[in-house]
C-alpha cells in the first residue's frame, strides 16, 4: 500500500517508528505492507516511488531537522508537487491544526481526494471547518475519509461511540478532550497559580505554538465539532460551538468548587447544545480525571453513562490510530 | 429472523421489550424484524412459528409468574422440545449462571448449535466452563457464538477490546467486574460492617440467589475467563483462574488502604497470571469506581492504559447487548 506522509513531526516519526518495528507482524496478521513513498516537511521533501527507507528517515530527520537531506540528489518538489504527481493508495495528513483556514491541511486532503486517494487525517483543522462538505467530497471521489487520532490521540473514542455502541442512540456526551488545559486545572487545584502552571505545562511541552489553541479551547471545540458530526450526525463546523477557556478561571473559582467536593474542568459537551466551557465536575464523577489525561462520558438510551478515559495525544499514541485507520482501508479495499 | 428465547426473566422480559418498542427504527435502519417463535422459563412455555405477540408475553408473565399461561390451550414443551423441534436462526440464552455444570445453558446451547443456530449467550456459565471447546463446536457447525452481554452487561467491554483496539497489542488488563462486591467494599469504605453492607446490597436486589457467586468471586473469575479467551487468545477455563473473594476484608484493612489513598476492590486482572482477589487501588486511579459501577483498564503497547466504566449489570443495559449481538449476527448472515 503506497503512502504520501504530509508533516514529519512527532507524529509522523513515531509513525514510521511503528511501520518499521511491526513490519513483519503487520504483514503475517493483516496483509498490510506499508510503503512510504512520499514525505515532506516545512523545509523540504523525499520521495522515492519504490518506497523510502523508513531508518534512514528518521536518521536524516535527526540529523538534519529536515528529511529533504535524505538523498544526495535533493529534489525541488514540494508538498502538493508530491501529491499531484505521486502515485499513491493513501495520503496520511500530519500537519499542524489551524484553525483560520484549516492550511495547508485542507488543500493536501481536497487534491489528494480528487487524485483518488484515501485520507487518513490526525489534522483537526479541515475537519473543523468543513466536516459536512469534506464527507461529501469523500463519497463523491468514493474515497474514504478516516480522522480515529483527531479525538484521543490513542484512546479509540470515536470508533467505541460509533462501531462498540451501535445499535444504541446516544442521546448526550460530556468530555475533557484537552490534556493541557486538563493540566494546567489540575496544578492549579494543586495550588499553583495560572501563570505558573501555564509556565510548567510549556516547559513540560504540552502547550501548542499558538497557545491559544488550548488556553481558549479551540484544540477541544474542533474535537467536539468531529464527534457532533460522526456520531450525532449534526451537520457544524467551528462557529457553531460556544466556545470559553480556561483564562478567567481563577484559584479562587477553584477552591470554591473544592468545597463542594468538585473540581473545574474544561468540558466539551453535547446536549442540545455544543459548548466548551469550564464547568464544576463531581469529584466522584468517573470524568473527573487529572493531570493531561482525557475522559469523556457518552449516556445512551438503553445502556446508561459509560466514560473512556486515556492519554489524549502522544506520538506513538496517535501513530496507533492512524494504523487503526491504516487497517480499515486495507480491508475495505481488499473486499472489492 | 425467528428466535428462540431460554429464560424469562429480567433480561429476557427487557429484550422483548426492547424489541416492541424499536421494532420500525429496527427495520427501517438495519433491516432487523426480529421474530419470537418460542420462549419458556422455568415453570413452561409458549410457542409461536408465526412470532409471539410480545406485550402479551410481558403481561402473562408479570399476571401469572409464568409464560405458561400465554395461550388458552397450553402447550406441553419443555425447553429442549422448543430447541430439538423449533426452526429458528437464533437462540439467546438467558437461563441463570452455573459453575458446576453449566446446565441447563450448557444443553441449550449445545443442541441449538448443532441444529445450525447462532448463538447469543448472557449466560457466563458455559463459557466459563468450556470456552475453547464451545467454540471449537460453533466453528464447527458453522454458526456464529455471540456473548457481548457477559461482560460489562451494556457496557460493551470486549467489543471495545476486540474491536475498537484492533492492530493494537494489549499486554495486561484488571478490572472491577462485579458491581455487587463493589457495592459492599464501597459501603464498607463508608464505615458500614461487611455483614450490614451485605444486608443492604441484598435488599436492593444485588445479590445474586446463591450469593457465592459474588463474594467469593466466582462471577468476576467467570468474566476473566471469557476475557482471557476472547481477548488475549488464551484457552482457559474456571479452575485456571487463582480467586479468592471479598469474604475476609475487614474493615481495618479498608482503614489502613484509607491512610496510603487507596481503597480496596476485587480486582479480576491478567497480566502474565489469571486472579481474582481483592487488591489496594490508589483512589487517583481511574479504575477505581465506587457504588455498583464496573470498570476495567487495558494496557496495550503503543497507547498506553485506558479505562472503560459503565454499569455492569441490569435488565435493559444487558438487552442492548444481546440487540448489539443481533445485528451483528445479521449483517454477517446477510452478507452471505
Amino acid at each position: 500500500m503506497r503512502i504520501i506522509l504530509c508533516g514529519f513531526g512527532v507524529v509522523g516519526q513515531s509513525l514510521v517508528k511503528l511501520f518499521n518495528s511491526r513490519s513483519e507482524d503487520l504483514y503475517a496478521k493483516y496483509g498490510l505492507k506499508p510503503r512510504v513513498v512520499g514525505v515532506f516537511d516545512s523545509k523540504g521533501s523525499a520521495i522515492d516511488s519504490s518506497g523510502l527507507d523508513l531508518e534512514k528517515l528518521v536518521e536524516t530527520k535527526k540529523k538534519f531537522g529536515t528529511i529533504k537531506n535524505y538523498s544526495i540528489t535533493k529534489n525541488n518538489w514540494s508538498g502538493l508537487d508530491i501529491i499531484k504527481n505521486l502515485e499513491a493508495e493513501v495520503l496520511i495528513e500530519t500537519t499542524a491544526s489551524n484553525y483560520k483556514d484549516a492550511e495547508p491541511g485542507m488543500t493536501h486532503i481536497t487534491t489528494a481526494m480528487k487524485r483518488g486517494m484515501h485520507i487518513i487525517s490526525v489534522n483537526k483543522g479541515p475537519l473543523a471547518l468543513a466536516f459536512p462538505s469534506l464527507l461529501e467530497l469523500a463519497k463523491y471521489n468514493q474515497v474514504m475519509l478516516k480522522f480515529s487520532g483527531t479525538v484521543g490521540g490513542g484512546t479509540p473514542i470515536l470508533d467505541y461511540a460509533k462501531e462498540s455502541l451501535r445499535g444504541e442512540r446516544i442521546i448526550s456526551f460530556a468530555g475533557i478532550l484537552n490534556g493541557t488545559t486538563n493540566y494546567i486545572l489540575t496544578n492549579m487545584a494543586n495550588g499553583l497559580s495560572f501563570e505558573s502552571a501555564l509556565k510548567d505545562a510549556k516547559d513540560k511541552g504540552y502547550v501548542e505554538a499558538d497557545e491559544s489553541l488550548d488556553l481558549d479551547g479551540l484544540d477541544a471545540a474542533a474535537k467536539l465539532v468531529i464527534l457532533a458530526n460522526w456520531i450525532m450526525g449534526m451537520k457544524v463546523t467551528m462557529p457553531d460551538i460556544k466556545c470559553t477557556g480556561i483564562r478567567k478561571v481563577t484559584n479562587d473559582d477553584i477552591k470554591k468548587a473544592a468545597m463542594k467536593k468538585c473540581a473545574i474542568k474544561l468540558i466539551a459537551s453535547c446536549n442540545k447544545t455544543l459548548e466548551v466551557s469550564p464547568k464544576e465536575v463531581s469529584i466522584d464523577d468517573p470524568l473527573c480525571v487529572n493531570g493531561t489525561l482525557n475522559a469523556i462520558a457518552f449516556t445512551s438510551e438503553h445502556s446508561g453513562t459509560q466514560t473512556i478515559i486515556g492519554k489524549g495525544a502522544g506520538g506513538m499514541e496517535t501513530a496507533s490510530s492512524i494504523l487503526r485507520d491504516l487497517l480499515d482501508i486495507r480491508q475495505e479495499t481488499s473486499r472489492i
